[in-house]
């Protein structure tokens, strides 16, 4: 069984944008994302702290926009449209889930396209649709393909399930894998059945939520599993698979951590650097 | 076996969208779509007379747009500008595809997404994925869509098996299916043997745009066949379904002609009044 790593894909990442930005650099063009962080959440603020340091590593700079958890819709959008509109800054990431007054379809027609490098505006949510080349793909789905793209794993026909059809997962991940010559199916919470619909699978990629839900009823021996599920139970951090139950049985598996987690924001640099 | 007929869905929308017109008129708003033509193209024209059929039943005013097939790029450009700024024109349809010398890419961005009534513009594509309901649905999966409804075909939990990935029927059929808590598989040309993953479906979708390529060996029994091909074979229009094969082993299925095609013209209707 091999174990896909995320280190070794998240540093290959991560060297190619420092070698880019360095270069922009030299021409003078300083790249810089700004974080816009409503509150003090602290799961936002360990994320916040955590692509500061990758943006570190990558010679990009940083623009924290840290707002009052209260903040009205209006201002709200001040904040964002200068952004928008501020030529220093190439991307901008909002930490979600907002606060209840900020109306998130709202935002998605004003946050620019340009500048959306994590996939929140309905133009970028287009461009998967349409493989328009100009997108920025979603950091977490991207994450699983640059995996799948290090470890050279063949997508051509293979019956890929994802569980779980999420707007910042599994949706956008079918269509990433479809133009890759992937047969995809989504399950989610009503799919019947699930164990059997999985066992047919060459690939199955948990995205679903629930702490070590998919365990060895699900696998098909010699299949991939890819865990994109970040769950703590009883204060640890696992995946929604349920690694020591299935690794004996699959041929391919991603730990949590260490797997799809650690490229997800890799590839935050990777978008940003996209279209400089 | 049932014979999902198009006939009665289409009429059961163009009554609600005559009522629907009518009352808009009493309030002295004239509905109009805009047809946009470029040559001569026969398919087309047939196109443009069954849409102009259409709207005559449901009292919607039809603007004919015919522009010479060697327009430039920036004269249709104008041309389509000009119809997102006339209020009396309440959506615009493009017959695609175009000449070569148009640039669909830069045209899903600047038609205007509130006229954009077959879900042409990038801003639309955008909200299929986020299932916002300001969207206006592409005709032909909101045809299929519309059959589901009016037969009272239940999609929970299903099996849902879609052939083909196209950017008009396949992807965007996925993702409405999904939102209705089906199962849904995608599969291509390049899928491994297509045929034992139709017949694991409960509901099967042929929209690959191959003549009676979908026979008994792709069917299991009992299943829900559903037809948006249109082919001519021997100057007989088919669907991508060999009806006659597969018609003692489905429960339910969608004829070719009278199907599928007959409702899609209809959802323009729809669409066109939808925001109104």
């Amino acid at each position: 069984m091999i174990e896909l790593r995320g280190k070794c894909v998240s540093d290959s990442i991560l060297s190619d944008a420092k070698k880019k930005s360095g270069e922009l650099r030299k021409k003078g063009i300083i790249p810089k994302i700004a974080l816009v962080r409503v509150g003090e959440d602290s799961s936002d603020v360990a994320y916040e702290k955590s692509i500061i340091k990758i943006m570190d590593k990558t010679d990009i700079d940083v623009k924290q926009v840290v707002l009052d958890k209260n903040i009205s819709k209006e201002d709200f959008k001040k904040e964002i449209i200068a952004l928008n509109d501020d030529d220093s800054v190439n991307g901008i990431l909002v930490f979600r889930p907002l606060p209840k007054q900020l109306d998130e379809k709202e935002i998605r027609r004003y946050i620019s396209p340009k500048k959306d490098i994590d996939c929140f505006s309905e133009i970028n949510m287009g461009r998967i649709f349409l493989s328009d080349e100009e997108v920025f793909y979603p950091c977490t789905p991207m994450g699983v393909m640059k995996i799948i793209e290090y470890y050279d794993i063949d997508l051509e026909g293979k019956n890929v399930v994802i569980v779980g059809r999420s707007l910042v997962v599994g949706k956008p991940l079918s269509m990433m894998l479809m133009d890759k010559n992937a047969t995809v199916t989504v399950c989610h919470s009503r799919t019947k059945d699930l164990p059997s619909v999985c066992k047919k699978a060459d690939i199955v990629i948990a995205a679903i939520g629930r702490g070590k839900m998919i365990d060895s009823s699900y696998i098909k021996k010699g299949s991939i599993v890819m865990d994109v599920g970040i769950n703590f139970m009883d204060g640890k951090m696992v995946g929604d698979v349920d690694y020591d139950d299935v690794k004996d049985l699959c041929s391919m598996i991603t730990p949590v951590p260490g797997g799809v987690g650690i490229v997800t924001t890799s590839c935050l640099a990777y978008n940003l650097l996209k279209m400089m």
